[in-house]
């Protein structure tokens, strides 16, 4: 509980002293004043996150955390849970989705085991950060002990700051775990008080019978945890899971360390759920990647109050949303840095 | 006519012969099924386009058209005329905002000077395919001669096919043109059927009062000139533009050489608009970059059945939306091409 108590300590509100410098120096850019939109807000939002003046984001990293979930014994996913660590393989191989999207945008991706449900072969890059060897079954109790759902959190602290002293400039959250949209749509169901049917969809792909035993597993386990909606730690214990207890981690951690930190899909939203009520300061430094297809995720955003970059359809997790949208933010910081001013370039300004 | 008329018989139809295959291809990679969502379907578009199995969008190229407008002496928009040329200069110095987000996505900035109202420096880097010294306003006749809308396409065709020799694989749409956004909203009106209140906007930032001359502006040049909305030549003419023209061309030119085109903001729209009513086919070549804060742009759009790739609050042109969106394309390409497959990887597939 110490490095979590301590992370926690360290995160302060983001800072406004440069923002009237940095919108001054935005609106003097060769453009029609706010004229690249949502551009010119994230540039404005890494300013105040990073308090410097002309960031510049060469250090892009997304985790990409693992982990395997006891709920799978009810049929929630369509996909077997072996898929877990499988995955886990084809990204260290570089053959992912995200190992595609990261080289596209000049990401460095770190693969961290929070919780497969088995050893995994050694890999220079492969993080062992494992809780346990996969949650045990929501449905029929907690997911975790609470000491598990701590370590989990401070597991992912751990993870950001060993790959901090090789340079973050923004980190994106990534998560990989057969089942996992269960335990994110009980968390966004717990925390945002939605229903269980409002904050559920069809994951990787499953049909009509399996969603509606997704949701009744969902129902079972917050009547059998009966999760505190105010205590982020009891939440993740009752019905979380080890990559999201992580990914928990390393917002706090990004937080702590004025790193901004890009929320994924639905699973790094349920993720940032959690860290936001653990500390509710949290919440500024988080930038939305995209909305995803599965239907907790809008509501998990909305009570953030976060709003999403891109809406392109995207369900598959992993960091992917997160490294497109870094490539946006990334612009944002450029545009503030690399253009001319109406002085600078002898153009003339407004008429009137 | 010769070139123009060469270059609408080239255009086919997009070759629909590889799409099971590449949809097959896609389903095989190591996602559940159509989670990258608009990634995909962009991959699937750009092989229909260009008939290639593993398209690589290496060399991507941004033509950014200036010219000037008669009708800026009806105070139609908030900056004067001289920033025309005075942000030519800029493109040309790498100061603008097309030049800092080209570079962000390695896109290559083409600068034509298709009917600026002055001479411009010689620069190895300008080419210049004038028309003329800006058009005529639109609100007393014709903005220009039908031999000049012709030869405007001509030039846009011309400059693309020049560029092309030193090879484009995707090609975005950029405009520049103090009051552009006023013939684009005649352009968009005679087209779609639309009141001019409906599809005009504040451009670069005019106010209350600006806004009702601009509109009635618009008024008077449909009203004056009667252009006829299945004409495309005719309704350059009567209330277009020289750049509006010359990236119809471009995007003539784009489908005749199945390349793929990517639509910016609304002059771009406008533009679109000119070439699919020259060319239906047209359409099926084309991307929608953003939608612009402009509000005729989505009516341009929803006429020319084109769905968005971002939505960023975006109204600056030049090209500014295209290349942003240009990178997702080519996300959308990598993933084709760079993800492994399930049987590759060795990971299981779906359970059911």
């Amino acid at each position: 509980m110490k490095l979590l108590n301590e992370t926690i300590s360290r995160i302060g509100k983001i800072d406004n002293s440069l923002s009237e410098e940095t919108q001054k120096r935005l609106d003097n850019l060769t453009k029609p004043q706010g004229s690249l939109g949502r551009l010119e807000d994230l540039a404005k939002q890494i300013v105040e996150i990073t308090k410097i003046r002309n960031p510049k984001l060469e250090h892009k990293v997304i985790f990409t955390m693992a982990g395997d979930h006891g709920v799978v014994e009810n049929n929630v996913s369509a996909f077997p849970k072996e898929v877990t660590p499988q995955m886990v393989y084809n990204f260290l191989n570089g053959g992912a989705g995200i190992n595609v999207l990261a080289r596209h945008v000049g990401a460095r991706v770190v693969i961290v085991d929070m919780g497969v449900a088995c050893d995994l072969k050694d890999d220079p890059a492969l993080i062992i950060k494992k809780v346990n060897y996969g949650t045990r079954n929501m449905a029929k109790g907690p997911a975790m002990s609470k000491d598990e759902a701590i370590k989990s959190i401070e597991n992912g602290i751990e993870a950001f700051e060993w790959e901090l002293a090789k340079g973050i400039d923004i980190v994106g959250t990534g998560d990989m775990g057969i089942g996992n949209t269960t335990p994110s749509s009980a968390i966004v169901a717990a925390i945002t008080g939605r229903k269980a049917e409002e904050v559920t969809g069809r994951g990787t792909g499953i049909g009509d019978k399996g969603l509606a035993g997704k949701i009744a597993a969902i129902k079972e386990a917050l009547k059998v945890n009966k999760p505190d909606p105010k205590d982020g730690i009891d939440i993740l214990s009752k019905v979380g899971g080890f990559e999201i207890g992580g990914l928990a981690g390393v917002i706090l951690a990004a937080a702590a360390h004025r790193v901004p930190v890009v929320i994924d899909g639905f699973i790094s939203g349920a993720a940032a759920l959690i860290a936001y009520t653990i500390e509710p300061k949290t919440k500024d430094y988080m930038i939305a990647a995209h909305c995803s297809v599965e239907q907790g995720h809008k509501h998990a955003l909305s009570f953030l109050g976060l709003k999403p970059i891109l809406d392109l359809n995207l369900r598959l997790g992993e960091g992917t949303g997160a490294a497109l949208a870094m490539n946006i933010i990334e612009a944002g910081t450029k545009i503030l840095n690399e253009m001319a001013t109406f002085e600078s370039a002898g153009v003339s300004g407004k008429d009137k």
